[in-house]
């Protein structure tokens, strides 16, 4: 068998470049990136004609930079040192993560052609890696452990509210063949996303299959619905063809849509509930999201008092429907409908409001509003702030905590 | 909600870059590749600093060099032309298709910054993009189409021949929910590919989507599993984390594998009989692969005589108990047990035996000697021989016709 393997492999690449197929890999001889036993990684780059090698990413430390409008923070390079054509650059020990990075090369920024790691993240690309130490930190947590994995599909449901197909991803735990009342976690996505962005760079099915492992959560179903109400599905994925994303594709492609993410909700709850052994009733669902997907979770969950027990805010971009004047917290006052709803919500006494932003988010302030008008009415809420700001490494700590708070 | 979006990404934008993380897109104004009316596709590459940017792909001819050996072709490659920064280049008028492509920026090789569609082969990452002039063609075949969908979910299933759990793909047909009695093809990757090759280079889900939509094939599921017996699924999809992938993957792993492909077969098809509305009959099993998954489709028909119909053997990479000394035909000949599972496969007469190949295809003899042993025992099968070689263009034509000859 090896031998017969070896004569694939060896055929393969003389049939590859024979037929003028593209080769059957790149990246040529070395392994990048190499995560070492005391935490570095080094990175390794063939490029015998390069003059100049950078690496960028959230591993490194940013640096502070003048601009005309005063100090800013950027994405920090490190430089590779060269020997023999190899390039390469060994980092500081790096804490427990999943890290993203890209090259630049003689100034083109590019991925690492030794890593098909990737993740997309709106219209960018990037590689990623996992530094970890051992069962239970955040390296674990979003690795894949030999432990038993849930199955992920990608699935096409109706919703007559929005007048079209629209797909989404779920997840089901291991052994859910065998099970039966399943609750169910409504995991939204932040504008620019789809249903591949909790699967991909929120590494949901990773940190669902390890926390149930560790009887650290229920075993639950994730479901992970596209919020754009627009579009069907992911770039690609649907009618449009390749077409390139950006933070307005939900925007191109209808004029008017004909319900908002909220009142077109129950169309998603009553595909899951025909199709999956879940448990139907407000004590087995749960919904939240980032930043737009956390204040489609408020809106959502306020629309709709008495069908969620769990609600979780991660970032939240809030939003209400007649449209903020001043502070949102001025426009909540103002308004007539969110109070009303917020009102029935709380009547209905969820078992946890979950309240997550890091401290320089750009939507602190929204989340301070929020707060200080949920405060005045005596509504009960869990809040938790994190460091850092508006990125998948707070989304991905804050699903973690959530997933180990809700059905209990 | 529009201005809420801009906020969102101006915003987030900020974010990036004052917090220190990646951009979150890359690729900047331009777009990447635009495929024209006329089937020209034009790269546009924004690259203000570089001094040669060329382009390699299957769309573009290859071209003749002399080697120590002889005369070989290999992929051509295209120099794009520079205005304000911006590379360009266009191609010919192409024929639909898929194609996949890379860029070479001063020498480096790279993906195209402006194009997040990207497949992975074994160990390289490429482009793609995909030329339609309508229904029915082949870009439409492998296109996402305004027709119905099909679920695609990768599920675990046990194997207790091989001691392990193990990954594959399920395709399910839209409409699958309200039907019954599904038939089931069985399709197989090649060496070095795994569980996600058929539907990502394969297009498995938009063939079958696009076929079943136009009546051109019966609705049914597709079962894409792992062939590499010493795996468990895809790189960096189980618990040996993200290794670099080669060929030699399932060899790495296990020094001997518990079974062979073919022997523990079985176990999926106990899995998917099990678990899905499936017709549970040899009339309605169908089984095929690429390369090894050629192979074995072959071992697996044979060792299973009465289970399959229908019998695809694409590209096939044949291989026998025995070892082979000299050509297939002798080992063949020279064989017991094989020659033996062979006269009980055709003592039950399955409904087709399809041999497919291309006629520059380094494996063609192989199939040259098989078809010689299979007419002079008098076995009926049905021959399909293309231009090409051992590339997927070939393999994605013969699904499409495969798919359309089963089942019927």
């Amino acid at each position: 068998m090896r031998k017969q393997i070896v004569a694939f492999a060896a055929a393969a690449v003389w049939a590859s470049a024979s037929m003028g197929q593209e080769a059957l890999w790149s990246g040529g001889q070395v392994n990048s990136p190499v995560v070492n036993a005391d935490g570095t990684v080094t990175f390794n780059v063939y490029a015998p004609k390069a003059v100049k090698v950078e690496v960028t990413g959230d591993f490194l430390s940013p640096r502070k930079v003048d601009t005309q409008t005063g100090q800013m923070e950027v994405p920090g390079w490190a430089e590779l040192k060269e020997t023999n054509g190899v390039w390469t650059f060994t980092s500081d020990p790096l804490a427990p993560e999943l890290y993203s990075y890209s090259l630049r090369v003689d100034g083109m920024e590019m991925l690492d052609p030794s890593n098909v790691y990737i993740n997309r993240d709106v219209a960018s690309v990037k590689n990623i890696f996992i530094v970890s130490r051992g069962v239970g930190d955040k390296g674990y947590l979003y690795g894949v452990n030999d432990v038993p994995h849930g199955d992920v599909a990608k699935v096409w449901y109706d919703s007559p509210t929005l007048k079209m197909k629209r797909r989404m991803t779920v997840y089901t735990p291991a052994g859910y063949d065998k099970g039966k009342n399943y609750p169910v976690l409504y995991l939204l996505h932040g504008a620019g996303g789809d249903e591949d962005a909790w699967t991909t760079l929120g590494r949901t099915a990773q940190i669902m299959d390890n926390l149930i492992a560790q009887g650290l959560c229920k075993p639950m179903i994730v479901v992970m619905p596209n919020g754009n109400i627009t579009t069907q599905a992911a770039p690609g994925e649907w009618g449009r063809g390749m077409y390139k994303p950006d933070f307005m594709a939900s925007l191109r492609f209808k004029e008017k849509p004909a319900a908002t993410m909220d009142e077109s909700f129950p169309d998603i709850i009553r595909y899951v509930e025909s199709h999956y052994k879940v448990a139907r009733d407000k004590r087995h669902r749960a919904v939240c999201g980032l930043s737009m997907g956390g204040g489609h979770s408020f809106a959502i969950s306020k629309a709709h008092p008495t069908t969620f027990d769990y609600i979780g805010l991660f970032s939240a971009g809030l939003h209400i429907a007649q449209g903020a004047q001043g502070s949102f917290y001025d426009a909540l006052q103002a308004s007539g409908k969110d109070k009303e709803q917020l009102d029935r919500l709380f009547a209905a006494k969820p078992q946890l409001y979950w309240i997550a932003i890091g401290r320089t988010d750009f939507l602190y302030q929204q989340n301070v509003d929020l707060r200080r008008y949920l405060d005045e009415k005596g509504y009960g809420y869990v809040y938790h702030e994190s460091e850092g700001g508006h990125i998948w490494r707070n989304w991905r700590d804050y699903l973690t905590a959530f997933a180990q708070m809700i059905f209990k």
